[in-house]
């Protein structure tokens, strides 16, 4: 039994859907998430200081003595996380491990290869071929088409999905991608889910959306049994909500997308996060 | 004489086609370009943010000892100029005098007054309403035709602007604009001028465009030949560019887009502009 929080962060918003499913699964445990908003989106920063700025939220969070963090951005995942592990002496979990842990369970349940796989993601996480270096790492054995889509979170953010401008985005990155006809296809940025009926029904139902989310909380599930952390067991569990900066669209993102609590939303100032470095 | 260089600042690259127009028209005055690369950017910022940053940045530049300051972004100049008029005793010019100025000595020139105006600019700017208030006050009659187009920066920054996703994203946003026909549109984000053919082309050479960064420049001559202010006139003037961050992503739109000189980029460490305030 440990009561201490799960930090979870991301470079803003996106993930939230990691914090929805881990809400949803562990209803009892407290969570601090922690969105960089005034910093985001880390796609278009250096790997220097994607390393650096999560190495500075990591610190926060450690203070706050969260009992382990989920980087709940592909981005930071892919880039940071080897040198996270180094630094902290935490338990991390990434967002790449559970890609590549959802496609090899998935061909695990349904008793057969896939053999071709779609991987979407920020321009940041394509160019890292973070994913494709897992997978083989892991014996994964069929084609593997990458696309870096970096007008999509611009697109929800501007809410724009149901308008024929998502059409003609979608159709610019994944025409190619829906011609070759991938059997599956693995959403590789926090922000995807909320994309996942547009994009059923732009593949007209094909091929099968893998949502890294549901892995990633199965580990974490795992992970907390057994090292025997799981906390409270009798009263709901409280979330803290903290950013480095726009607060109203952070507080618009989390109304509109989320069936989260309503809750204070805590402004930490870059200075706290410098200072831990 | 005065050979204190000028100020130049902006949430991130657009205020760029303003430091080219300036430096085209003085070659001989020195320049430091402010871009506030890490938080940009400021349209999805709150009026306070946006105030704060403004003010840090002022800060900064007035301890580099320049002799004035461009606000080369129009989010910053309808929300912060105001009170950074009243913080700092320095000269200070934004792009909303400059927009509304273009306007008016346009109807001048042409002999004619302008019956349809349409502005164009981030979200924060046209919700404002400064272009309309300060073309009201200054006696313009014509309508107005403001329309927020949130995704033309994403679009110049992934430069897809030759595709049919622009296309798609413009007849999204002006195709109304386009109906009801408005003879002049007003560029009211220092991006935009780099989209000033992809609009022409839209439009089919109608409206007529006017981009606000020449009669920027054309009040800081004044400025400097009334105050007797103007600089160096025996070599060619310096370009000293400071950003707090992405400055891979900087480098890259600094020299896809501008004809200026290369040179080294600096890194201003936030806290140093915090330390300003």
């Amino acid at each position: 039994m440990d009561k201490r929080p799960i930090g979870v962060f991301d470079s803003g918003f996106g993930g939230l859907t990691v914090l929805s499913e881990l809400v949803s699964v562990f209803p009892h445990e407290d969570f601090i998430y922690f969105g960089d908003t005034l910093r985001v989106p880390y796609g278009n920063k250096s790997a220097q200081e994607i390393i650096e700025y999560s190495s500075q939220i990591s610190g926060w969070l450690v203070q706050q003595d969260v009992k382990a963090i989920v980087v709940a951005c592909n981005t930071a995942s892919c880039i940071a996380l080897p040198s996270l592990k180094n630094e902290f002496s935490l338990k991390f979990f990434g967002m790449i491990d559970a890609g590549v842990q959802s496609v090899m369970q998935y061909q695990d349940l349904v008793g057969k290869d896939i053999s071709r796989l779609g991987i979407i993601g920020t321009r940041n996480t394509i160019l890292s071929r973070a994913h494709e270096n897992a997978l083989r790492t892991s014996g994964f054995l069929g084609e593997i088409y990458p696309v870096a889509c970096p007008l999509f979170v611009p697109i929800i953010e501007e809410g724009v999905m149901d308008t024929y401008v998502w059409k003609s985005v979608i159709n610019y990155y994944l025409s190619q991608m829906r011609d070759i006809g991938v059997s599956e296809l693995l959403l590789s940025c926090t922000h995807y889910p909320i994309l996942s009926e547009n994009l059923s029904e732009y593949f007209e139902g094909k091929p099968q959306i893998l949502n890294p989310n549901f892995m990633l909380t199965q580990e974490v599930s795992r992970f907390l049994i057994d090292e025997n952390l799981v906390g409270r067991s009798d009263k709901s569990g409280q979330i803290r909500l903290c950013i480095t900066g726009s607060i109203d669209s952070f507080r618009n993102f989390y109304h509109r997308f989320f069936d989260l609590p309503a809750i204070d939303i805590e402004i930490i100032v870059l200075r706290e996060l410098e200072s831990q470095i």
